[in-house]
Order: structure tokens, then C-alpha cells, then sequence
């Protein structure tokens, strides 16, 4: 089981850096951005969860795997090779960053919920913020840092996933850990494949000519 | 008195919801960036508050009535019938929510130095920015996430009521605590309407062509 | 040493608010919004690293003479007349101020690590990351809320500067604390100058017409 999870942190942490390394470089940013869009994307979101849990410092520093495997992502595909490799197939990149990215944020939404129960927290409302905090704040981040509009607030159903995962993961988490974890993981894969396969997006308010607010 | 400022509360919290809504739905978000916006911009003043407190988990989560109202506002200015009636006469829309947003900016930078108080923060400086932050920085997150120039930053003497109260209230404290939330709250409330009619505006840098810096 | 180091303190806060001031400026922000970019630049650094280290609240409102410092450089900046005159030798004004902004980062950087050792950190990764985040950090702040892309990701070898310097200085401190905060900001100081000597700058990803990720 630990070493699933651990698995599962590592194909979500490679997902995440790719994504913060191609907006960097998207934006002309100099290796180094790249590098440091990269790692916030991937331990962004759990140092968010440990400063609202107050795990200082936060426990990202202890465990530097995370940010070593994001750095090193992030150096690879800076080879235009690598890049252009990648792109050969462009459907197939797709589909295997899609599954990466929801595999990543279905076990980091579980593990902030599991670290806010392990730091003894029993408050439901805090235990749904910061799982869904771990999953998309290292995203925000990234976003906010780019200058773009976050992801999350336009596009898709990406933090409702992560929403309706953290939900049952801690509903679940009293009666049965394994039954949360893996329920609340496979629930947010389930909902971004279904979104990505038949399109699923949320609705926009209308806005009209005569709106004037 | 515990009514009251409760009441004030809940005012607040409604009108910042209501900014917050208003800015997603402008930049075309979908209806959980519009929920999450209106709860940011109500609650994340406050969560950065604790955050400089050291009060961990902020105390919002103990408290989801606030939460709950900015959720509730969101959706019901989602419905575009709502935001037709608003409109209907924008005059009085436009006096309510001035009167509103002020409220809400008087009773929180008065709440957020009281808990200062309470955790025992003596600090005359630290005071006043907690203030003003839980005062203010619901907004300035609304505006980064939005990715528009902090409203306070550009626009009319909003931060500077809020310093003005804060340090009023900061002052009165040790010698009456109902004094200096209310002085605090009103001295906001005040120089925001005066603001408001007589179009006080702070001065800018005037910047000319042969600057060069 | 003492001394010396609030010298160097002084200096780079100087040179931090002018960057902060000048920023606010150039958006056409009105005079609170420019005191307080100066006052972010220059001591959000060091908030941002006390909150992960969980020195709350953050020690900066223990010593407010930084913060003082920084206001009254944004208000002696607000003068046209002082910027027409700094703007007078313009070649001289860039010299002076890459030679305090590098004071400043050195400084910062090793403060940064010394604080964390203070508090009992002997991570060498969590050492280097607050000795960055205190050196580059109310920089960021600064350029998020002006609506700019982070200085530190597209222009010159600025961070990595820190990153070196933190680096030599958290590998010499067990050794000798006085080397490694003389070596540390020295070897800042060496880099930056380097750098603007010889145009250095980092490398960027090669994007082809073919890029399709």
C-alpha cells in the first residue's frame, strides 16, 4: 500500500512539474523559472496545506524526493529533443498527461486529507479545503505566477473532482482509512475521465448587454 | 452587542461575496470559480490573518456561517433574473452595496485587531496590519486570482480608511474595548462616505516624459 | 559586525523600496498604493520565510524600523523633483542602485539562513529555500500585485545569485558562522556584478514552429 501511494505521488509529482515546466517555457522564461515553475507546481499545494494546518516548517523539506523528481522533469524536457519527441504523437501525449495529471490530483487531494487527519483535525470543512488545497494550490500558483487566469476557474471540472473526492475520502475516513483513500482517489480519476471524455464542462453565468452590475 | 456585531458581520461578508461573484462572472468563469471567488474574497482576509497570527487552522473553519453565506450569495447572483432586478434601478444597487462594503470593512479590520488582542498581540504595528489585512485582503486575493491591479491599490481611499480606523481602534483598546470597536468601525464607515461624496481621491506620482527612472 | 550587518540591512531595504516605489509609480498607483509596494518589497521576503519557519507573528513587526525605512523612501521618491534629480546621471543612478539592490540580496539571503539556524532548522534544504525566498520573495509579492511576470524568472542570473550564495553559506555555517555569512553575501555580490558586467544571463528553451506541447 505505501509503496502504491508513493507510486501514485511520484506519476502526480512528474504530471504537475510538466505542466508548470511548459508554462514556463511558454512564457520565455530562463531555465531557472522553468525549474521553479516546475517544483511549485508540484509541492505548492502541500506547503499551502502545511501553513494552514501550521506544520511548520512544511513537511515538503523533509521528504526533498518530490522537488528533487519535479527539478528533474523539468531539466529533461528542456531539451527541444525531448520536446519535440513528446509531440511526435501528439493524441497519445494527451491522453498519458491526462491520466498522469488525475492520478496526481486524486492521491494529493487524499493526502491532505490523511495529513490533516493525522495532525488531528476532525473539522470537515477544513479536512475538504485542504485536501482540495494539496490537489489544484500548486496550479494556482503556477497560474498566478505566469500571469494567467488560474485554471481552475475557467476551465472544465477540474477542482470539482477534487471536491467530490475530498468530500467522500473524508466522510468515508472514520470508518474505514483504506476504503476513503482509495474510494476518494478513484472517485476524482472517475470524474475527470468522464469530463474529459464526453466534454463535460460547468456552467458560466449569461452575462447580457443589459447587464450593468 | 454580540448581535450587532454579528449582523455587521454577516453584512460584510454579503457584500464581499457579491464583489467577488461580480469579478468572476466578468472574467467568464464558470459557477465554481464564481462560488470560490465570492468565499475567497469574504473569508481570505481573515484566513491571512491567522496565518500571521499563528492561529492554525484559521478560525473560518470553526466558523463555516461565513462560508455558507458567501456560497449562498454566489449562487443566487448566478441566476441572471437576480442581477436584472439589481440592475433595475443601479443608482440605489450602487448606494446599498457602498453602504454594505462598508460595513464590511469597518467591523472586520475592528474584528481582526480584537483577535490580535485575544492571542495576546500587544504590538502597535503588527495591530493595525492585521487589521487592515483582514480589512483588505479578501480583495487583494480576489484581484490577483482575478488578475486585475489590487482594487486598493488604484481606487479612491478604501486602505486608508481602513488604516485610519485600525489605528484608532488599536489605540483605544487598553483603555475601553466598545469604544474603540465602535470608534474604530465608525471612523471606517465615515471617511468611505465622505469618499464617496466629495470623489476624495489620493494623489498619484505625476509622472513626465523626461522621467527616467 | 552588528553594525555592519543592520548597515547592510539598511542599504538593501533602501534599494528594495526604491524597486517597490518605482513599480507602483510606473502603474499609476495612487500614494498609499505606492508606500505600501515599497513596504512589501522590502519586508515581505522576510514575512513570507517567518511563516514557514513558524515564527508567527512574523519578527519583522518586532523591528519596525525597516518598515519605517521603506515608507520613508516611497514618500522622499513621491517628489518629481527627487526623481528628476536621480534621474539627472542616469548611468551613475543604475551603478549605485545594482550595487545597493545587490547589498540588499546578499544580505537578505544569509539573514534568511541565519534566522532559520536560529530557530533550530539544520535541513539544507529548507536552509537554502527561506535563504532565497527572504532575498527574492518581497520582490515576487511586488511583481504579482503590479500584474508583472516575476522579475526573478526572466530577467539575468538574479536568483540564482541568491541560490549560490545560499548554498556556500548554509554549507559553511556549522563550520564557521562568520565565514559563512561573509562568504555567502559576498559571493552574491560577486555573481551579480559579474553578471552585469558581462551581460550573463541564463538560457531559455529553444521554442520551434514544431512545438506543439
Amino acid at each position: 500500500m505505501e509503496t502504491f501511494i508513493f507510486a501514485a505521488e511520484i506519476i502526480g509529482t512528474i504530471a504537475f512539474a510538466v505542466s508548470g515546466a511548459l508554462t514556463a517555457m511558454r512564457k520565455n522564461m530562463d531555465v531557472f523559472g522553468v525549474i521553479i515553475l516546475a517544483m511549485t507546481t508540484a509541492v505548492g499545494g502541500g506547503i499551502l496545506r502545511d501553513l494552514i494546518l501550521g506544520i511548520q516548517p512544511p513537511g515538503t523539506f523533509g521528504h526533498p524526493v518530490y522537488g528533487i523528481v519535479a527539478t528533474a522533469t523539468a531539466v529533461i524536457l528542456f531539451f527541444p529533443a525531448v520536446r519535440r519527441l513528446l509531440g511526435r504523437n501528439i493524441t497519445v501525449y494527451h491522453r498519458i498527461m491526462l491520466f498522469m495529471d488525475s492520478v496526481g490530483l486524486g492521491i494529493f487531494t487524499v493526502v491532505g486529507i490523511q495529513t490533516a487527519f493525522e495532525h488531528g483535525n476532525r473539522n470537515i470543512f477544513l479536512l475538504v479545503f485542504v485536501g482540495v488545497l494539496t490537489g489544484v494550490g500548486g496550479g494556482v500558483i503556477r497560474d498566478v505566477l505566469a500571469g494567467d487566469t488560474p485554471y481552475i476557474f475557467v476551465k472544465h471540472i477540474y477542482a470539482c473532482a477534487s471536491i467530490a473526492g475530498a468530500v467522500l475520502c473524508a466522510a468515508l475516513w472514520p470508518i474505514n482509512r483504506l476504503a476513503a483513500f482509495a474510494g476518494g482517489a478513484a472517485l476524482i480519476l472517475l470524474i475527470r475521465f468522464l469530463a474529459a471524455s464526453f466534454r463535460w464542462s460547468l456552467p458560466r453565468a449569461a452575462i447580457f448587454q443589459e447587464d450593468v452590475l
